[in-house]
């Protein structure tokens, strides 16, 4: 029996149905090709216009992007659905075939298996499945999913807001479908993510022999009372909605392998990650002086900037969903890493909101089937209160 | 012509010419073979009774080192000369060969070209031409010589030392000939050495993301405040006849790639230069201390210790000799890196003095004939100085 195509069409398809389909399709960053396929099968019987692009080019593209819109009656709001159709590779170690998807557990408590199920796979099936179950005429519904979001994500998300601005399809409202809950589905939503930015410093010395340390200038020396003078910084104490920023030291380097020699060059690297209290190059300035005056170099490279979608009436109807279908209190997070939320929130209001990301990026990583069903009736009801305005 | 054969037995060959048939025998650490048949060579005819053996095996050995004695009257006082046959690799941009030694120069002004002209073999040939001067009756001499002083040096002076400690031979003054002169022939002399040690650290954390560091333990944190405290150290102020014991950090190391990760591991390198108001155990266990208090490592390498020749009676003797010779008064020092003497000083006071260093372990080496006629005076007063008692 050909277990995969009649699911992708059957408006009859559980939520697990639709997820397995897409994670029985290997893609690894950069996802091109049947995964996406696969998605356009499932959103066309549905009344999805959809559109596919190739984006970017070697070495950080070129990278598969995908735009499905249903429109409502003319003037009505506008709900998307965002996420990433490509997977962190498996690894080693997994107890079923990684892109096998594969469900096992007693009855009422059945797990599914396989690489994508809670990052993301998982929770775009439970998109597609809330855009099934409400009606057309109640607003606009789009899906923005791109095929690079673990990786340089230069040519992903990017490139969907470009294609969405010129087509003038701004959502009023964004939902990210990023694995944010803990502990237990419904536990946590993401209302914001701290800005983050890497630093290479350099400090340029004279070399020289140890024995006549008058003759040279030990870059090392340099380096170190400009990285304890980083590493004392307090950046700020935290906001109401973030905790406070942190600076690392990530890397030094040197690699002087005579022991006799004062080397000629040092460097290092720090990572920030910061709240909407600073911006990169706020931060990047700060550093850069502190640099200059151990005679160093700075070279930031900003990867996000801090963003809060201020909790107010979109977070309130997503924990009024995720209450009334779980019962759990969601917290109101703005912890953790980077996601495409940092590009999204230039185009509406976005809050990320998923499955547990107890098993994401790991061996095993897996979903409970019930939960894939919460998440999709979580996700019908705040569309509905999203769209009813 | 055949050049060299000649010279070796010659009495009346002048020192350059000794010095020119040292060094067209090229030894390059370790040195082993035909330098040290000519230098047997030239201390045979001397009435020297030779011994020559290997010692030390692979990595740092075989190494070939020369002990020769001409023993005065029974109960004479005993003077050594040390020193090294083994030179360093010659490198690129030579005027003329390196080990193909050329005269070069006005009348009167000529300078001697080629590998170890003052590092060591001119000054080896100016002790031979010394010897050959001084009457066997004056006293016992003898030559400690090495054919690996500028490598690892583990199976060099200490196996001439222990081989002299056998046969009972223990010299009453040592005067080791390496390349002591700066400006002019005779301005310095080196009446003690710093010891040295490398000390290797290394502190291990707890790898984790940049955007968790509460569940993460960053290593490179605890070393700067390790580095920062030991370059905060002010070892002492320096001695009579010392310049101020250094610390420098000669090395750091992590070798983390990826910018979101706080790694594992990270090590460092440092090396301290010091007096005699140190041990390299008294050193060692202090920076193991604060490594400690760091939750690092440290592993300490101790290569030499500090030593003084108090002056007195012997610099007296150099000093006088020098002065007779050039009109020069040398500066007694306790400059620079290691070198044998830190082995020596266990057998007798030891003091350094030879040729002018400016070209030593560089391209066109190279020494003034007048210097070597000169040295060898100044070999020739001390000795008969030394003898006399
Ligand atoms: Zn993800
Ligand atoms: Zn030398």
């Amino acid at each position: 029996m050909d277990q995969t195509a009649p699911l992708i069409a059957a408006p009859s398809a559980s939520v697990a149905d639709l997820a397995e389909a897409l994670m029985a399709c290997p893609s690894v960053t950069p996802a091109t090709g049947s995964v996406f396929d696969c998605l356009e099968g499932q959103l066309a019987p549905l009344g999805f216009e959809v559109t596919r692009f190739l984006a970017g080019e070697a070495p950080d593209g070129p990278v598969e992007n995908l735009f499905a819109i249903r429109r409502g009656p003319a003037g009505a709001r506008h709900f998307a659905y965002a996420g990433h159709l490509d997977v962190v590779p498996p690894g080693e170690g997994w107890t079923s075939a990684p892109f096998l998807p594969e469900r096992r557990g007693p009855e009422g408590q059945e797990m599914l298996y396989g690489r994508g199920a809670v990052d993301m796979k998982g929770s775009i099936a439970a998109m597609v499945a809330a855009a099934g179950r409400v009606p057309q005429d109640a607003g606009t519904i789009s899906f923005i999913i791109t095929g690079d979001e673990e990786g340089p994500a230069r040519f992903g998300t990017l490139a969907l807001i470009d294609l969405m601005r010129e087509r003038g399809d701004i959502p009023d409202l964004c939902l990210v479908g990023e694995p944010t809950s803990v502990n237990r589905l419904g536990d946590m939503m993401k209302v914001g993510r701290r800005g983050s930015v890497n630093i290479w410093l350099e400090v340029e010395g004279q070399q020289g022999h140890v024995a006549y340390p008058h003759l040279a200038d030990n870059p090392i020396t340099r380096l170190v009372a400009m990285l304890a003078e980083l590493d004392a910084i307090v950046l700020d104490e935290g906001t109401d909605w973030f905790q406070a920023s942190n600076l690392e030291i990530t890397d030094v380097s040197c690699g002087n392998p005579a022991t006799n020699v004062i080397p000629a060059k040092v460097a290092a690297r720090i990572s920030i990650r910061f709240n909407d209290l600073h911006t990169g190059e706020s931060l990047s300035e700060r550093v850069a002086q502190i640099a200059q005056r151990h005679g160093g170099t700075a070279r930031p490279v900003i990867s996000g900037e801090a963003f809060l979608t201020q909790p107010g009436a979109f977070s309130t109807m997503l924990a009024d969903a995720i209450r009334a279908e779980t019962g759990v209190e969601p917290e109101l997070s703005t912890s953790g890493g980077t996601s495409d939320a940092r590009f999204l929130k230039d185009l509406s209001p976005v809050i990320e909101f998923g499955l547990c990301n107890a098993t994401m990026h790991k061996r095993d990583e897996a979903v409970a089937v019930a939960d894939l069903d919460a998440l999709a009736r979580i996700f019908e009801r705040v569309t509905l209160a999203a769209l009813a305005g």
